[in-house]
């Protein structure tokens, strides 16, 4: 299997890289091939526009969506973005690994989504969505991810509502709709105010869970 | 009133343009202040990290949110951040105008996000959050905001799913989180398909919508 990892903090450091290099040993140490996008660590530019392109077809009203078909068409895209779309090409599963910023992605890994995920190369121009999505029965999607606050917040009645609900907009919104199975996510709660204990069965669970990917039903 | 418009779209020329020099116009002509950060004009950086601070306290673990606040309890974010948190605590009402990428905002106005509503500045350190939030009856926040996809697509039932589901990430988690007033947000669906016509009436439509921000009760 060829595992992605999409890995976006601006600390090696922290728990959140932790959790990508026990993906990254798992994976390896299964015989599976694993490339990491460490996005910090490449200072990667989240700002979707003209930078994506190496010429543009309409110079005088830019519309981005046109002009990523457009670049599809014609190879016209910045080699940073073709090398990502490689990588995306060549995964059999995506791993999202951040900490989860404003109930989201960091910008730097939502520019990602914006820039790498372009209309042409995974959706549009003929190319269906959801259940006719591109990457319907070839790809799988998963978010794994560390949170500020605790495991009670994120409920339905918790202060921060419920966690399904805060990551519809990214698990139905950007892995389903290019046809990906959006797999169980894994949260790390709070980490930062855990025990050295506590954060090493994170890790553990970690693992656990990424042992059962291949009995996962889609969450759509 | 002092309004502070956020503006996220590479096209001057584009309708999300069109939206924002509406609403611009429309509190100029009631004699209301506005303020509208341009951000791709600012050409405005949206990863968040260590280039946000004049200095930082911990050089061998890098914290985000911990900087965040030595950094305000300091007077150390970089000055387009501080320039940002001046306008911000200037406005009475804050509307974010961008069009709709990936069920989100744009990566540049995520990024204004994760930056500006830093730790100490408007969260956290004995602030308070939602309905302790510092911004509680003092500030309210909508979004306006255009989409690829037809309005029956978000639906309960439509192929996108219901739109505050979408948005419960923004509106309950950014704009509701500090504190503000959620306020009902204004939808442009498909302008790039519609009518000249079409576009007209919308942006006679988010005139009216703009006319009744007095009357609007918050969404949480």
């Amino acid at each position: 299997m060829n595992v992605l990892i999409v890995h976006a903090h601006p600390e090696k450091k922290s728990f959140s890289s932790a959790l990508k290099d026990t993906a990254k040993e798992y994976f390896k140490s299964k015989g599976d091939t694993v490339v990491v996008s460490d996005l910090y660590k490449m200072n990667f530019q989240p700002t979707g526009g003209k930078s994506d392109f190496k010429d543009i077809e309409n110079r005088d009203f830019f519309k981005y969506q046109m002009e990523q078909l457009n670049a599809f068409n014609k190879d016209l895209f910045d080699d940073i973005i073709k090398k990502e779309m490689l990588k995306v090409e060549a995964a059999d599963l995506i791993i999202f690994n951040f900490p989860l910023w404003w109930f989201s992605l960091p910008a730097i890994l939502k520019g990602w989504v914006d820039r790498v995920f372009a209309m042409g190369f995974c959706y549009g121009a003929g190319k269906g969505v959801y259940e006719k999505g591109v990457y319907r029965g070839k790809k799988k999607g998963m978010l794994c991810f560390t949170t500020g606050g605790p495991d009670f917040s994120y409920t339905e009645d918790g202060f921060n509502g419920e966690m399904n609900k805060i990551l519809f907009h990214i698990n139905h919104g950007m892995l389903y709709f290019v046809g990906m199975d959006a797999l169980p996510y894994f949260t790390a709660f709070g980490p930062a105010r855990k025990s050295d204990e506590e954060r090493k069965e994170y890790l553990e669970n970690y693992k656990k869970h990424l042992g059962k990917i291949g009995e996962f039903k889609s969450l759509f």
